[in-house]
């Protein structure tokens, strides 16, 4: 056990004595429910209710504060308004309690006051050991102790199932939710909490303390916004080494609903791409259907982690061929493609007294709902070596008969090949018998090839122990063209050769380390847009038409912006334009740090939105992926005839570039565009880039 | 009531006398479950068990043979197998039977052999006035006549929901499927059938029959390929006239379930862009989430189907802020965009109680939970006039408080603003009460969102009365370019001035009615990729130069194709290439008709599935639709800056071509590549283009 598992985790989810101030007497109140949920789910340890303008509440003493209680609490949950709250977390310090959770609002998403009432809120923590879990929190809840401190009215019912998943929620009615949607599917929870407005824990140290807990074989993650990620990066890490999978839900794919989390949090809302590339680099399968939050962890379970792209072999088994089609279809519209058994395999299967017609899937037909032939068929199919998945198609036999295929199902769920089921009709208790038997089962066809799509697609984690989001706080400055060509130089992105030209000096003898033609352009730091400007010349074939057009630079330059007195040109080798133009960035984030991106260039990568985003820095395998998921770059995989272009070099610049991460802490962003990918073996140029780094203080 | 009506639903859905033929005395059996589950259901018309081999079935008479039955039934059942079915049939037809439904597999999906039994069914049903269902229906349902002439086993469970939807299905176990997942939630149907191989009646037509049944309120269809189109049109228009709204879901979006279907079913698999522009010109709801042919229905029984494109107005109202925006998130990414209430209308729901913040949502909070705040929120939204659709997303309380939210909501589903529903937590008794006062339930936020776009997505019912599918059958000609462009210009495609030549005479003067420089092309309908043979040459200057190119054309094509002796070359006025690049397309589906097609010019319409297909012809505002649908044309709407294009003569140029489906039956495709489009005022030009017309016969 870690000290962490002890310091937090343990009084978080295992308190032997827990309090709850702000307790009311009314049972149905928000205030009043954490003390019946207690009592109903027979928490074992002692409990104190405090309330000082009570003698009882519900029966119980009322404490008036605590520091009045005989002893000192592992937890404390604090139900009271905003100020007592802080009052409260003060005691908390004090008297050394280890955790307290805080269930009242009026903080960061009040505004300036609210905010100035978080300071005070940390500040009164800072006073001793207490760790905070919140404001804003609906609670904390671990079934199996009977820990109910949590006034989320979805605990009233009794029997929160119990298991092996870890819920943390940045929403608290979504912990509630989840509960509700598990139950009678033999899905279960080791703890769940709502994190709140993480004034204090984040939801990353929140997870990170429980990865010792034995109890906890995976976790699910709903996410509004993404905070802290440094702390969230340390738990993937965490998470990853302990061979727990993590999935995780977030909110806002969608412009309007960033927007909304925003507004709904008090919280920044970064991009969806930035997320998606940090939750690919935490190794975290990120799913997007809600239900899947239940559904994806016993299949991640059961998938480890692909260091390196997979292309899944799915076999699909069924007793309906039509409900079958569906599965099918909504495996392949998300790029998984079903594997045929094999001629061997439907003899085999038929020899044993199936009857299945050589096809895409094994369709066992009506007939072939029976126990002995599912079974048969499940086996065959596992012992083929064909497949890496499974996938049953369970027709209405598993509502009414779960005696023919369900039990035959549950019972291959412990062969190393996994097998996961969908039911075409509702059937609950078929659920709860395959999810308890290691079979995951899919309530709806969209969330199922939702899940496996997300489990096969993640990979291993690669977010190292030096990771650290924060963009530049710093004022920041852009290089000039020479400059910003050095520095991609530097770091293995060629340039075109090229001479800077001090204006004055033009009209002695121009001598150039390369031939004409060239392309003369305005050099300033100050001039991000230089066609805009005027400021570009191409295809000058003579040393005076280098003064020529040096000239016309300088009076553009001079029109488009006065402040800019130019003294230099560049002069640049005239590349032919053979080849693909692709987008080449890499930024820091405020919330993620450093990324690459890669896209088609011009207008075409925003319209379909067709870009890849890694965290920086990228080996060689991750940015070949990178060019394989940009569809717009399939011209240089040579589509339809084309002439295939040097991917290999572009993977180079892609690493080159992305390496800025780890030895140019000064860069906060650099743009090619474009980076002209020439044929194979011809390499990839930047033709243009724009470098912007900090002036003062590193990261 | 219609004739067909009376003859076909009446017997079909409504039978007074039925029989089972092939009755078995097991009722756990396929073929002696229809027995089991009428005389569960209280069928109370007379019913007769038919089997030759025994003295009862289950207790009751078995009779030798449908002839020796004391009466005419109006509904047989066929469990046989397939030859002793096509007996039955025939008997069905001497006796008069109008409908007889037949289970017995081993038809059209078995290859030539059961292609040929399938012709002996027809001919033995030709004998007489019987229209067959199926062969492999797993049966009709018409659970408030305690009908249940079906083999599947989820009809053993007692209590089939009675409701206004009406399921026509191609797989058997659907039907089942859809009922399970109805139970309980609200939802229930007039009328099921499992429409098996189509051998006779076909999908449409049995819908079409029911159109007029007052109890039938909506249709929910699951098909697996499109089939006989032409009674799917002439259901839609009889449908949109009785205002009568249909869901479908049709599976085929991926290529590999497209071809799974084809081995499923013996049928032939389209294009999923052709099943697309068929159902919306049928004024469908296609939706693409399972669970949404259950929860679709009543939500288009309360939005009119749009003549016109709309950008619905949602209000969204929720008692939980995380759930609220798990549900915007979806409604965004499918482009419908939450409109936020008004400052007014907030500063009224907070004078009335609650405690709404300014934002994309109402808010009312945990404390906003109660009867009389939500009743108030939701009746000011109603009266608003600022929203089209209400969604209101509850919290826990939709699972353990109903009298909270949920009954508040459900009387307000009488207004004429629509509000539907969405909760968080599983809450089905939330459901079934909502949906049976008016306020739509979804289950998932995913499948809601995609049920909310994909009513505002459709239109009213265009699909005329002249409505034929079928592709050519005939032998097929290429016309040659000139020939092409006389077309197009017939139908107000303007195509660049030309002239054809004969390269016999060119030694002689050469005039032309246009000027110089020219483009000359080789002319022949056999050459359908003159690029490709070397038969362009651009820009040729003066007469002489027209000769050395007809010169250099000739020889080039006959090297490409020795067979090919060219006589005539077209000169062409050489176009200034200013504009915008796209393909329209014209073709003539087997399925669905003559269609329309626009995309982007180049290989990335196909890498980004961009393209806008509707059923030919169309009018301008579709073809307007159209453009705004292609993304890749956001630089025709002048997107970031770029010089608007000729949108509207693009649009004329997409209804002339369509209108070739009116006015040249001959005409099987033309292709149109490019078609550019200048800048506003300046019009579209047709720089290439190739038709293809049928030589015998015309459609």
């Amino acid at each position: 056990m870690t000290d962490l598992f002890a310091s937090l985790a343990r009084p978080l989810l295992y308190p032997e004595k827990v309090a709850i101030v702000g307790a009311s007497d009314d049972p149905g109140k928000t205030t009043g429910r954490p003390q019946r949920f207690l009592a109903q789910a027979g928490y074992r340890g002692a409990a104190y209710f405090v309330n000082p303008r009570r003698e009882t509440v519900q029966g119980e003493k009322a404490w008036p504060s605590l520091e009045d209680l005989p002893e000192v609490p592992d937890h404390v949950y604090i139900v009271t308004g905003a100020e007592a709250a802080i009052e409260a977390v003060g005691q908390c310090a004090r008297i050394g309690v280890p955790v307290a959770t805080v269930l009242s609002s009026g903080f960061a998403e009040d505004g300036p006051e609210g905010l100035a009432r978080e300071d005070r809120l940390r500040a009164a923590a800072a006073e001793g050991p207490v760790r905070v879990v919140g404001p804003s929190s609906l609670g904390v809840v671990h079934p199996a102790a009977g820990v109910m401190l949590t006034g989320n009215a979805a605990f009233g019912e009794p029997g929160t199932p119990c298991g092996g998943v870890f819920v943390a929620s940045q929403s608290g009615s979504v912990i509630g939710a989840l509960v509700s949607r598990a139950r009678g599917r033999g899905v279960g929870f080791a703890g769940l909490v709502s994190t709140g407005g993480e004034a204090d824990l984040s939801l990353g140290e929140i997870c990170l303390a429980t990865v010792d807990d034995p109890n906890v074989t995976s976790y699910a993650l709903f996410l509004e916004s993404l905070r802290r990620s440094e702390d969230l990066a340390a738990f993937a890490r965490a998470a990853a080494e302990a061979g727990k999978p993590v999935a995780v839900y977030k909110l806002g794919r969608s412009e309007q609903a960033a927007a909304l989390a925003v507004s709904h949090t008090g919280a920044l809302a970064g991009e969806d791409a930035e997320s998606e590339a940090f939750f690919r680099a935490c190794g975290f399968a990120r799913v997007s259907h809600f239900e899947g939050l239940i559904e994806a962890p016993a299949l991640l379970e059961r998938i480890p982690s692909g260091a390196e792209p997979r292309s899944p072999r799915i076999g699909v088994v069924t007793t309906t061929g039509g409900g079958a089609a569906v599965m099918v279809d909504q495996l392949a519209v998300r790029g998984l493609n079903v594997a045929a058994p094999s001629r061997d395999l439907v003899a085999a299967m038929n020899a044993g007294g199936a009857q299945v017609p050589h096809s895409l899937i094994a369709d066992l037909g009506l007939a072939g709902a029976r126990h002995d032939i599912v079974t048969q068929a499940l086996r065959l199919m596992q012992d083929s070596g064909e497949f890496d998945l499974i996938v049953f198609v369970i027709g209405s036999s598993a509502r009414l008969n779960p005696e023919l295929a369900v039990q035959a199902i549950a019972a291959r769920g412990g062969h190393p090949v996994p097998v996961v089921a969908f039911a075409l009709p509702e059937a609950p208790d078929a659920a709860a018998l395959l999810n308890a038997s290691g079979v995951p089962a899919f309530r709806t066809p969209e969330s199922g090839a939702d899940v496996i799509a997300a489990a096969f697609g993640r990979r291993g984690c690669t977010v190292g122990a030096e990771f650290r989001p924060g963009g530049p706080d710093a004022e920041t400055a852009t290089l000039d063209e020479r400059e910003s060509g050095r520095l991609l130089e530097k770091h293995s992105v060629r340039t075109p050769a090229s001479a800077a030209l001090e204006v004055s000096e033009l009209d002695g003898p121009t001598r150039l380390p390369f031939g004409y033609p060239v392309v003369v352009k305005a050099l300033s730091d100050r001039l991000p847009h230089k066609t805009d400007a005027g400021g570009v010349v191409l295809g000058v074939e003579d040393a005076d038409g280098i003064r020529d057009a040096a000239k016309r630079i300088v009076a553009s330059v001079a029109a488009y912006d006065p402040a800019i007195a130019l003294d230099r040109v560049l002069v640049q080798e005239m590349i032919d334009g053979a080849g693909v133009e692709v987008l080449l960035g890499y930024r820091v984030s405020r919330d993620v740090g450093p990324m690459v991106v890669l896209s088609t260039g011009g207008v075409l990568a925003e319209l379909y939105a067709d870009s890849a985003t890694r965290l920086a820095p990228v080996d060689l395998g991750t940015a070949h992926e990178m060019i394989r998921e940009v569809r717009g770059l399939a011209s240089l995989r040579g589509y339809r005839g084309g002439t295939p272009g040097d991917v290999d070099a572009l993977a180079r610049a892609i690493v080159g570039l992305s390496a800025l991460a780890v030895h140019e802490p000064d860069v906060v962003e650099a743009e090619i565009n474009p980076l002209v990918v020439r044929a194979a073996g011809e390499g990839v140029l930047a033709l243009d880039a724009l470098v912007r780094i900090q002036t003062e203080g590193a990261r």
